[in-house]
């Protein structure tokens, strides 16, 4: 294929898995007519950038640029583009392009995509090849149907890690229908549990936040659990035990989850949302006596992921961050692992220079 | 207490994990006004029996006396029951009472009832005390609203199993709703999966048996499967991947349930029938990466049996049985545990003399 036309832009990035992220050019393809090209203002840190700029899940490309909790602004448009204007508030989360075609991705799952969703960073770029770079950059180049509309009156660095802890959190809380009558419990307090504890307050469930840290109960409650389980307290756990109608389960260790399966009611469900990286043990029995559920769920789909938006521009709801320089980043991976973060780091694009 | 008035009938017990079972004299309550007294003319071989009358799972109260798929006649009645007549045909399921007041209990869920519910074998006998005792028996009393209407038409002895197997299979499947236009795994070819089998096929999906067996491939199609996959071929398991909306697995043994995740759709439910003793390995990603989900089933409440006895009448729809005298019920234990039964061994009650 003939390379398109392009431009450079700066970004941060490493090209194997024992260099720390540093400054670079990348090439960035011209908007084509259904194009959105976008000033990046802030990106969050995931954890996933971790893992993928250090090759953890084994299959990163470099280099890598991570990031895929973008918001920014529109810089300019392609010739066919209709749904967003030069100067729009926007965001782009954790993938800009799928097959559309597959009942996935017809029914707004394309996250879910039979064909394979193209990540924001790490996969295939079907247009330059190579990897497509993510979001720790000055401007990123993203097709209009991928592109979400952010309401520009939300603190612009708070929403970033909305795009992907918000909506990992978001949708199954959505999907499963958790709201006013039921209690629902959210485990770990970390970027992902820390917004599940905002949006199921939100949509008037009953919280237990669960958590080994009994630091972190005066801040779960201030974010909206109305009570708080020390999950290492045996007689703490008994007490809740057969009483929840949902658990979103936020913790990427490998860690007992018979004990949450235990505290569901008859038909309950156990959502994890953090990925451990080995199997875990699941015991049948406690299943099988109450036909409890246990499922996963994967950031969201197109459509859900501008209805949260919308809803956390009416009801003002953003992350709890940590503004860092983007020469920090690698600083704030370190502190990461040591959960170091009240909830979320986010990088200041402007730092970039 | 006073000790109510009772009367004598032989059964086959065992008094505790070591010895085989064999013929005894026990007592049953004379019926109370709500009670139906039944004349026991079948019962099925279910695994829990073996696993209780040796103490398997450690709870075992003894005398033992196993079997709880009884299909019998009314021979009396108590003076205030009203669905049952003298003469009737009728079955007595897995469980012989409940709490009657929780939500589970009033949703017609009793098999979840908050409270335990009062088993027919190995359970606390409110009324004489001591351990309640099954259908190896020639006789025995049970609440009205716990006794089921066996369409007298069906043959009686291959009806027997419906109240255990039937149930099991039956409930999971109705509960999330297989029907036409979807595709149906139902792991393990035994008692229980025989009857999914017929059930799924009878509901209008798409049937596919999977077995470690491949000389089970004829029977499988000639019970209602429309497809036979043999679960140690990769190759087979390869091609079936993505394509589930169900599966329901009926095995009991340690098994790896990915493999089996790994063939549903998005969406996709793997439902557990069967009970390993131990913890499986389930790997999260591929639940995250299709929002699948992993449940649990147990038996079922006496509504939906009802509706399941009657659906089998209309439908001839009972067990493939291999019927034994009483005096055979060690032997069966054996063939059992050799998977050596096509697929319920039935007692005849006529020859316990």
């Amino acid at each position: 294929m003939t390379k398109p036309v392009c431009y450079s832009t700066k970004a941060y990035l490493t090209n194997d898995a024992q260099s720390p992220l540093g400054a670079a050019t990348i090439e960035r393809r011209s908007p084509s007519p259904s194009d959105v090209q976008i000033d990046i203002l802030y990106c969050g840190v995931c954890h996933s950038d971790l893992h993928f700029a250090r090759n953890e899940w084994g299959f990163t490309m470099y280099p890598c640029v991570p990031g895929h909790e973008i918001v920014g602004r529109v810089k300019s448009i392609g010739s066919g583009v209709t749904k967003f204007k030069v100067g729009d508030t926007v965001g782009v989360g954790c993938l800009i392009d799928s097959c559309r075609t597959c009942p996935s991705c017809q029914a707004g799952q394309e996250q879910y995509c039979d064909n394979g969703m193209v990540m924001t960073y790490g996969s295939e770029d079907k247009v330059l090849g190579g990897p497509t770079l993510g979001g720790y950059a000055q401007s990123i180049v993203v097709t209009e149907d991928f592109v979400l509309r952010i309401p520009a009156h939300l603190d612009l660095a708070a929403a970033a890690p909305l795009l992907c802890a918000g909506i990992t959190t978001w949708s199954p809380l959505r999907h499963w229908k958790v709201g006013p009558g039921q209690k629902v419990g959210i485990v770990g307090l970390g970027g992902l549990g820390h917004m599940a504890v905002k949006f199921a307050k939100a949509f008037g469930a009953q919280v237990v936040l669960f958590t080994t840290s009994p630091g972190k109960a005066a801040d779960a409650q201030r974010l909206g659990a109305h009570e708080v389980v020390v999950s290492t307290d045996e007689a703490q756990m008994a007490a809740q035990a057969g009483s929840f109608d949902f658990i979103l389960d936020c913790v990427s260790a490998v860690h007992d989850i018979n004990a949450y399966v235990n505290l569901l009611k008859r038909d309950g469900n156990l959502v994890q949302v953090g990925v451990p990286a080995q199997p875990l043990a699941v015991a049948i029995l406690p299943l099988v006596f109450r036909r409890r559920s246990i499922s996963g769920s994967l950031i969201g789909g197109l459509p859900e992921t501008q209805e949260m938006l919308d809803f956390c521009g009416k009801h003002n709801i953003t992350s709890d961050i940590e503004l860092i320089r983007m020469d920090q980043v690698n600083d704030a991976y370190e502190r990461m692992l040591k959960s170091d973060v009240k909830y979320r780091f986010v990088i200041d694009l402007a730092t970039l220079t």
